[in-house]
């Protein structure tokens, strides 16, 4: 079966879904995208996500020839021609071919199908481990096609035995190259880094679903606080919730998750 | 008349030059290059920047299937192919297509000729406007493809009037996003930054060449030194040398270039 992308103006064989050589993204790094999940013909969170999107493209100077609501038709159209039950829908906005080679004129606009595993119940009970950095990821509210950092640590990763990097900068932990941070400290207060960071969608759903019974705050955490939390968790689109067992080795809380699990439950209620 | 350009494996019609969306500079902003300059069939100082990209492919875990060697003659060839009397190469390695999108698997290969304006004799005896701004570029000593910075700044340059944008970082100027940076202090003696920067292979050559009669030192240089200096140059494959005449607004020396002009001199004998 064939699988269909979007690229420019018009879908096509995801084979033949290329752009040039010369494009900012390939020569420059240059561009900005967004991913979110979808099951059946529901695109979750779509709205948030080309909210997101824009205010990415604007913080670039990247001109968008399209509106959100034709952004939104491709992605619902691409979801339907590929009849495929859940999965990714990533849009990329690059840099587009620059005359010069460095500055942006035209971006390009690709809209492309992913499929990726969301965590199984074993890996959500046994947790992660995370290894730390310091590294302050740059631009790190606009959600850029930037992984250089996260991606050139993976073999250190590996080396660790940890399965991702938590980047903390002047003493405060921010986040995982694609995930936000989580921490439930002894008071059962949950906290959540404010600044040097990307407002991710599933975070924001989770700050106000914990709101609900839960004092929460988005402030400054130290990595001492966060390897003496009672419980510790990460947040994206295609992880939902995962709790984290370990920091640098170092075991986090008595190894049950029971918060983590209830804003879950939550969470997937809501998407339902 | 047809450009040619190099991807993957072959030779292509430079319009037909495309990578796949899915590679990971595209999706990741993932890649290392480099850039040279050639005059007729000479390739200049094409052993230093392949050496170079190797160093960067290496540090960023990109495993080339070429050597040294091949990636030469690919470059010679399709000098030879376009005719060109003069212009740049870059050769990009982008992190290739990953099953999961993340995890770099085989690296592609992209060899492409440039044109572009070496700088006049205006713009030199004028000299060139730079801003500074706080940031330092992560992995500096890698030639990586990211430039989401250099290029987010570029509004903000054309609002100061600058021309340019100089990075310092904790009191230490480092380097422009595409230029290293020199100064002449008022006792004759050349500096430029040691530490988070990128090792310029232009940078090496006027580092050797000015040993020959000046007192040179790679070490920390502060903002504050560097709007006091008699003169302050940049240098890069495509500028050479480039006089500064003004940082932040504030004129550097009394407006002329003695000893950059001296360095140009002996740079372009070098070269030919």
């Amino acid at each position: 079966m064939v699988t269909w992308s979007f690229v420019d103006d018009y879908f096509v064989e995801d084979e033949k879904a290329v752009i040039h050589v010369r494009d900012l993204s390939v020569q420059r790094g240059y561009g900005a995208f967004d991913f979110l999940r979808f099951e059946g013909d529901q695109a979750i969170f779509i709205d948030d996500h080309l909210e997101r999107l824009f205010r990415s493209t604007r913080q670039l100077n990247l001109e968008l020839n399209k509106k959100k609501e034709e952004i939104k038709a491709i992605c619902l159209e691409l979801i339907r021609r590929n009849h495929i039950r859940e999965g990714g829908i990533r849009i990329t906005v690059t840099g587009g071919i620059s005359p010069d080679g460095y500055h942006p004129v035209h971006s390009g606009l690709i809209v492309t199908q992913h499929s990726f595993q969301l965590p199984s119940k074993e890996v959500f009970h046994k947790g992660i481990a995370l290894m730390s950095f310091e590294h302050q990821r740059q631009l790190p509210e606009v959600k850029s096609i930037d992984y250089l950092m996260g991606i050139q640590l993976l073999p250190k990763i590996k080396e660790q035995d940890a399965d991702d990097v938590l980047f903390h900068f002047n003493g405060s932990v921010t986040e995982c190259p694609r995930a936000n941070i989580f921490i439930v400290n002894k008071e059962g207060k949950l906290l959540t880094p404010a600044e040097g960071i990307l407002a991710g969608i599933t975070r924001s759903k989770i700050l106000q679903l914990a709101a609900e019974d839960l004092k929460v705050e988005e402030t400054a955490v130290s990595l001492d606080e966060i390897k003496n939390a009672s419980e510790v968790f990460i947040t994206s689109t295609t992880k939902k919730l995962l709790p984290v067992a370990s920091i640098d080795g170092c075991t986090i809380g008595n190894g049950t998750f029971p918060i983590c699990t209830l804003l879950l439950s939550r969470y997937e209620a809501l998407v339902k």
